[in-house]
């Protein structure tokens, strides 16, 4: 397997690029490693040369605060430009980059594509539950602000076949989000999405609240991508709100004891709610594999982003997804 | 001032209503009230009689898993019906429940209507923030499953009025819930809203993301119900999981040692995030003072919305609204 990473894409590349890639290097055996960015940067953090790492030199960076359209179209000698031609080439068989959002999804649509069938595909990340141990798949969060009801109805599908592999679970239970659990509620579009998605030959758990996303009875959240985003984003504000009311409570010189007997299990909790520690969004639906890190990824990360593209890549998700959204057709 | 409270509604009614308003006879010597619900049941929970407390009589109950408009049609001898009746009629000022909401708002709707050249009224609750002592208002969160933009431009104008008075705040911060705060985000609503909604004579703050409506920073959420609803259920269940977590943290001989010598302000955390303590949620824009409490509402809770209920009350802020809506006039 080959993975070409955007060396140069998140808040602390490339190091944390290359520490994450070197760590799999000692894992995986089987996977080479294309880097694309300035050469020169890059080898300055380069460890040791490796035989299975190749570094594609390139000059631009596209930045978050850019058109990412734009961009896409116009800095053809950046780091993530130039890492999807490689992707588009089929020189690589999975793409993974921490930097902009909305330059990855511009790039997964204007250079990669769809799976046949799939009418759009959406951003899917991981979320903590309150199981530990358990994550939860949101799609979409992002990439679709104005859904059709078959958006949704391919959501589901698609996120069953990533739940299967990603999460290891054998049938995944895929619920629809919405403002209350009976069939009836919900806007004009979760209603029309609920009669089709009830319909299809997945476990679905039909309408879920808001509150039930990270409650670990559900493996599979669909939506909208603007619910999406709001729910992913209420979420991470809200677990740094309290973390940090926590964390002021033991403040002072009882609150600094109290703090050495409880550490261990409060750095649990705060690395739960960390996203750095859970590997990127996919973007599930493209005729490749493609994973967006966060903005912030540490090594740890990437580490676990190129493990998941492995995993993708031999359970061949790409061809399951096609026989799924086959089987499924919506009349 | 006298406000109408529906007795039997909530799941801990009538005890916590009686209490409730018992708290409230002692602060408040100028309002009088009304409670509905069977007055036998209610009678029996009366630690006395009061000159300034009515009952009327009435046997039905609406449940929460019925359907709001049916119920509102045919249990005309419900609490809330009857509740609803008494506003309508000018006998009250103001309704206070803590029963279903889908009733309540169908009750709004059908039995009060709106203010003069309001679109479409929008549930606002009171979420808490970062900042300690700070509410933000979140205008709607579930009243309008499917807006237009000029719904949202009346929530931003009502939103402004009414962070006025609850919040005591000069010049409201309202801000659009998008997925980013650049001018140009979001879905084709939010586009549209954000047009028209930077045009109006309040203090717009643009977009904001989700995980900036709990920040402290924005005095105003405007959003459409159905984002409204996944953002404010969001907010709660990530609040409760967390706060489970660091409970579970302080099990154990050493943990409860720590518990204790941070008791006090780890309890200040789970008083902040408990809806209990906040008053309850304003129908903004119905022709009258309708407050919505929470369904697991203490006697505090229906203390802080009879508060919430004077306070409106007093400034007048249906005149006010009435008033705000004419100068905005959207062309």
């Amino acid at each position: 397997m080959k993975i070409v990473l955007d060396a140069m894409g998140g808040d602390y590349a490339p190091k944390i690029i290359i520490d994450g890639v070197f760590k799999a290097l000692k894992k995986f055996e089987d996977i080479d490693f294309i880097l694309t960015g300035n050469e020169k940067v890059i080898k300055g953090f380069l460890p040791e040369d490796n035989s299975r790492i190749s570094i594609i030199d390139c000059k631009e960076i596209i930045e978050n605060n850019e058109s990412p359209t734009v961009a896409i179209k116009e800095k053809k000698d950046s780091s993530l430009v130039v890492a999807f031609d490689i992707l588009k080439k089929g020189d690589a068989d999975a793409l993974i980059t921490a930097g902009s959002t909305g330059a990855t999804l511009a790039g997964s649509f204007l250079k990669i594509g769809r799976i046949n069938g799939v009418s759009r595909p959406g951003l899917a990340p991981f979320l903590p539950t309150a199981i530990n141990g358990k994550k939860v798949i949101l799609i979409d969060c992002g990439a679709n602000m104005d859904c059709k009801s078959i958006n949704l109805v391919h959501f589901a599908i698609m996120g069953s076949c990533y739940a299967k592999i990603a999460l290891g679970v054998k049938n995944p239970k895929v619920g629809l989000l919405n403002v209350g659990v009976e069939e009836h509620k919900g806007n004009d579009l979760t209603k029309e999405a609920y009669d089709l998605i009830k319909k299809l030959n997945i476990n679905f758990a039909g309408n879920i609240e808001a509150r039930e996303i990270i409650s670990g009875e559900i493996d599979v959240v669909v939506c909208d991508g603007f619910s999406g985003n709001v729910a992913l984003k209420s979420i991470e504000g809200t677990g740094q709100m309290i973390i940090n009311d926590v964390k002021n409570a033991f403040k002072g010189f009882l609150g600094k004891i109290a703090g050495l007997l409880v550490l261990k299990k409060l750095k649990q909790i705060k690395t739960k709610m960390d996203y750095n520690y859970i590997s990127g969004a996919l973007v599930l639906g493209c005729s490749k594999i493609i994973i967006k890190s966060h903005g912030s990824s540490k090594a740890d990360t990437i580490f676990a982003s190129i493990e998941q593209a492995k995993k993708l890549f031999d359970a061949d998700i790409l061809s399951q997804i096609k026989e799924e959204i086959k089987i499924n057709e919506v009349q």
